[in-house]
């Protein structure tokens, strides 16, 4: 993979694009301050050494505890940590210094004791693990917006999501069924907010009618824009370098996700019969 | 799949306990009034006839456009309906007469126009996708809340999500990489918000150190309240036919699933070779 190289003039527009880059809020509702948490919430990766305290940090589980689920499944299992216990667990501080963390995961392992609902449906059963998992994730990061609270959710930096899934399978001894997805580390912000990264235009990532292809100007404009973003805040590296990084560690992750979905499974064998909807 | 028959005791008491279900709210918390939206959210299934205005149903799609996702490579496509779009595209209403609607999809085919950040490993490529698409769908859900607008999730029901991917591919002409998740169906609440549907306690879905088996007890407490919900809700059908259908849709999306992410890749070829940190 090769990415397009930035001369100075396309690094310096590129970079004042992002910094223009704002939360369209209709003036009507600009006075919403739930609505405002929300679209003016970024991930933050600099924290303050102040504690969260104990209320807060539970009443942000409850909102991962309430997220709602397909089929009501709650699909999902949470480990919570302070910092001292990651450092015991991990060997390592939280990430960026953060106060407290939870480990979010994709969990159809645990309802199958009472209940076999994907009988022979990997894919399925992991996509709603997945679904189910990131409506809580989100749940909780606003929760924890709400009351102040900064955080940002990592896949990977720092051996913290599905792209080490091998790695915390062993580490906590997750069995299959259990997907680590992501961690939220959470902490009082230190900074105030960096300005927004590069989002596409609505007009990109909505239809009507018939799925549209993507424009090439916008996307070509949007890798522009990513490309000289990384660098402005990674001068010690480039994009390019860490997208190879990424791309070892994607290999290692689709080999453990090939394993753990598929293992003692038949692919495409499932269920064509039709349902007797007079039954039960 | 059996599911376990209730005794009327044991039908009254699991019904009792969805009743008296409350979120837990720190009292310290309670006058948080963000944090009471968030907690306080229902699937709401009852829409007035009153309109969503124009500018109400932008800030909620722009709530999707800024939700955060990995490495900020915005996997997901969204198609807003109108009553009227969605009557004219599916040949039916929007379910349960919502006002609007929006399909969400996860979308890794865009970005590959300029950038193929996944070759070759079809699974994190989807969970990404997955993972994405249904963070945007919560922020989406929080500020229609934060809006005084209720929705409800369906990946289900009137052919709204990714148990129907087939059809929803061919009517809106999806390319593979583009896989329908859910509808977000959204309106003005008819009728007081409905009890908490049967949740799992905190307990039962956390652990410290490593993974906790489920406890059976808890779990089977949980599926009795399920099966009572459902029996009080439906009173001409059954937990165990819609749980029939489930497994007829379920093993048509799994073949379909497979069919789309496996097409045209060859399973377990990927990137072992190790990164070049020095590269780029």
């Amino acid at each position: 993979m090769t990415l397009p190289r930035l001369n100075l003039g396309e690094f310096v527009h590129s970079l004042l694009r992002i910094v223009l880059g704002q939360p369209h809020i209709p003036p009507s509702l600009a006075n919403n301050a739930l609505l405002q948490v929300i679209l003016r919430r970024r991930s933050v990766r600099h924290f303050s050494s102040r504690p969260i305290p104990d209320d807060v940090f539970a009443a942000i589980l409850e909102a991962g505890r309430l997220a709602p689920s397909g089929v009501n499944l709650q699909t999902w299992t949470f480990a919570p940590f302070t910092a001292d216990e990651w450092q015991a667990t991990f060997g390592r501080p939280i990430p960026f210094r953060g106060q407290r963390a939870i480990l979010i995961m994709g969990d159809t392992h645990r309802a199958k004791s009472v209940l076999d609902v994907f009988p022979d449906s990997p894919l399925v059963e992991y996509t709603i693990a997945v679904m189910n998992a990131s409506l809580a994730a989100m749940n909780m990061n606003l929760a924890a917006e709400a009351l102040g609270v900064s955080s940002v959710m990592l896949s990977e930096t720092g051996r913290s999501g599905f792209l080490d899934a091998a790695y915390l399978r062993e580490t906590l001894r997750l069995p299959d069924g259990v997907t680590p997805l992501m961690t939220l580390v959470l902490g009082y912000a230190s900074r105030p907010y960096p300005p927004m990264p590069p989002k596409l235009p609505l007009a990109e990532i909505t239809f009507k009618g018939v799925y549209r292809e993507a424009d090439p100007v916008i996307m070509r404009d949007w890798l522009a824009q990513m490309i000289a973003g990384y660098k402005a805040s990674h001068l010690d590296s480039s994009f390019q370098a860490q997208v190879q990084v990424y791309l070892y560690k994607i290999g290692q992750a689709e080999a453990e996700l090939q394993r753990s979905l598929f293992a003692g499974r038949t692919r495409h064998a499932h269920n064509t019969t039709e349902p007797n909807l007079q039954d039960g």
